[in-house]
């Protein structure tokens, strides 16, 4: 079954509709193991795992972290932000030497679009893409999609509008696929110089005014703002965006239905989201982090080969599967 | 039992003199298992932890880090130092965060007093305070009170001198609290610009001179003089410092009965305190170490929900209590 | 058996050639555990490690970490980069700090030479010297020694050329003492500037031109040319180094008889060597790399008091030896 998977997550672009269902089905039985008082499993159990990440991320990190040692895999891990491992060449060295070493898996971060496919081509390691440049950052888009379906179950014909910054956001890019695949209508809404050029060609509906979004959609996945795209001169001012797109209280008041409210993290509170609105009752922001932990596990269990019919065994108190299927040594 | 902590560790101020001994009490077995061949109980198995360290602190980073690791914990170490989460309002997105990813306990070191429990209000899991700001730094008076105790075989009545910053240090603090809980007398010593004003009347003795400090106390605990505290005027030079206040070998040779010296580390030698002093038969300063990493443990331990009663049979070579306590899966 | 190695491993030098060999035939069983599903034996479980890094090292850091992870040992990572940490005076502190938390080993990299040494006679834990400035660097050196006996059946009498900076290099050193203490015939080359003054009267061969080097040897050791050489004046420029010693496919073309080539890592490739030799039929740098992880389980196994005799049952499906020795607790 893991061939399912296929040897890395790259991104969702280049997998299929059942994969994305195989790895949010996975994850579920996931979500109940660190609701446990021993939140932990042995089923990737002497496994090695190398964290390579070449942009700083504490969120992304922690929660790969902890998804692999719930899991029982030895972690290490490797910032190498202005190091001169940066530099294409190296980047084969340090995978060769990673895969000499004998790990099992590499998770990368990385500034360059494409960095994890590189790496991925040359290791016989499963790569995991943590986000790589404006490209991907496949398992954010996962943890999305779980996030939407558990709260409004289902994916196919939900209308889901990406509201900011869509133009440099790996996050936004994973969405576009993974809502696309799974059958949900997808909309943009955002500054026209951070929306990408031609995007309505792909079916994507655009609006310029948040007002326009809120009205057709039945879930606004709020990007961050990265603040030096002021600096660039993408958007006039903070204040600015905020008054014109900001999602704030006021607004979605006036909210035909209802709508959910999403947000990859860390937010910029104030810019594009309102307080009111992050910690309301529309937001599932902290459940997209709980997911993130479940969707993580689910894609190392799966690429190490994990079969996702014994995963589903997890939700007893004494898993069978994915409690045993890894273990049983004399540790 | 765990009742009898509290959810969180944010201070000694409002802990009752009966839960300080429980901790302390607790603390006696846990020495025991850091001195073994296989320094490890499955207590905490399952459990997960994050230091998060927004002042960097090698040694009680290091000691937290075994005390939880012996303890079988899965830990993830966060250095925050210098970035935007350093901000309050971040920090409760920060706090969120970890406890959507289902992080049983929280080890906070912070610049700003207060941090610790603004951070264990906000959330439901544990949060153990390593240092906040100039308010608290509970588990090195924890440790201090240990090995007071283990050394002179009681605090009650035990007279007992903070020699040096006592104005701006949470290590004073905490050892204000602890030592008047548990009955001790309790002076200080230093220069008049880095003493508390008014501490008379919380029936602190205050000496101006380390000669009438050392003929008064059963213990001195040598403070860390912060360099930085003679470029904003508090002390004249270094050297000066030294020829008034410095715990030297002369000095404690006119000691007129048994005399204790503690430090919290790391000591300037030859400002504070004289190499000699240090490393001499006086000094308890690696007791105290030693002591850190159990007293961690029974912290950890209490707070998770273990019982005191039981943290006494591990010193058994088979252990039943911390032995087999949380563990005893397929693992 | 353990005393066979005394407590520390601080360098070849002082090792007799039994000891070596004692290191290069305990590491054989171990290789076998990084191909096997679950990279994990017991030996060092409830073992706590130290990897004190002084120095920035990438790759040394995780081979260590992951020997020790496959060992079940407990890890923390400590890098001092640019802390006060760094005086001579403050290293005894940390070390005996270490002790005081009985810390059972510290694998240490720092940029003095004699640092390793002088940590590990102020501590009762073992250390491991992980570089040391300009001395040694003795695990580099076992494993380009395992990973020659593997390729070439032995290492007496076979012929070894060292070139590049072998001046300013503990890689070259700690080889230099590995390969004459078992019988290998030893040589260096390079510019004049890089190499040790009479260094000839240790009966080590010398040559001025790579051609000669090439036509000699039966294994090339290519080390790694420090960038800051040139800016120092040691050598004119990378394009000149690479022209007179660059180790070249059309150089290799000339060897007369099977050739082998090391490189420690991380090479620049077009400077040093080439890429077509760094990658090509000749070279056996990823095998150092995968004999790195064997090599530091082994020195670590060793220095725990593990006996060899039994490492060789880790070869079994059911360890009875280092699969079974350290563990069969609770966990």
């Amino acid at each position: 079954m893991s061939a399912a998977l296929g040897k890395d997550l790259l991104g969702l672009e280049h997998l299929s509709p059942a994969q994305i269902r195989l790895i949010l089905d996975t994850a579920e039985p996931f979500k109940e193991v660190s609701e446990r008082p021993i939140k932990k499993v042995p089923a990737l159990r002497g496994k090695t795992i190398v964290n390579l990440f070449f942009e700083a991320s504490t969120r992304t990190r922690i929660s790969f972290e902890f998804a692999e040692k719930r899991l029982s895999a030895d972690t290490v891990n490797v910032a190498a932000t202005g190091s001169a491992v940066e530099k294409g060449e190296t980047l084969v060295d340090t995978a060769k030497n990673l895969e000499a070493m004998r790990i099992d898996m590499v998770v990368i971060r990385h500034g360059s679009s494409g960095a994890a496919e590189f790496l991925g081509k040359r290791i016989r390691s499963n790569v995991i893409n943590a986000g790589d440049g404006k490209h991907e950052h496949p398992t954010q888009a996962l943890l999305d999609l779980l996030t939407l379906r558990d709260k409004r179950g289902r994916i196919e014909g939900l209308k889901v509008c990406l509201v900011g910054d869509v133009l440099h956001s790996r996050v936004a890019r994973s969405n576009l696929w993974g809502l696309s695949k799974l059958g949900a209508r997808v909309a943009v809404c955002g500054p026209y110089t951070l929306l990408p050029r031609g995007i309505e060609q792909l079916g994507v509906t655009v609006f310029a005014r948040i007002e326009e979004a809120i009205e057709w959609a039945d879930a606004l996945n709020v990007l961050r703002l990265q603040l030096e795209r002021m600096e660039k001169g993408f958007i006039p001012s903070l204040r600015e965006y905020y008054r014109v797109f900001g999602v704030t209280a006021e607004r979605l008041e006036k909210a035909p239905r209802e709508l959910t409210i999403l947000h990859p993290g860390p937010m910029n509170r104030g810019v594009e989201i309102d307080s009111r609105v992050a910690d309301g009752p529309h937001s599932v922001i902290l459940d997209q982090v709980t997911n993130g932990v479940a969707v993580r596990m689910a894609v190392l269990y799966l690429l190490a080969g994990g079969r996702p019919e014994l995963a589903d065994a997890a939700k007893g108190p004494a898993p069978a599967g994915i409690g045993g299927g890894g273990g049983g040594g004399t540790d």
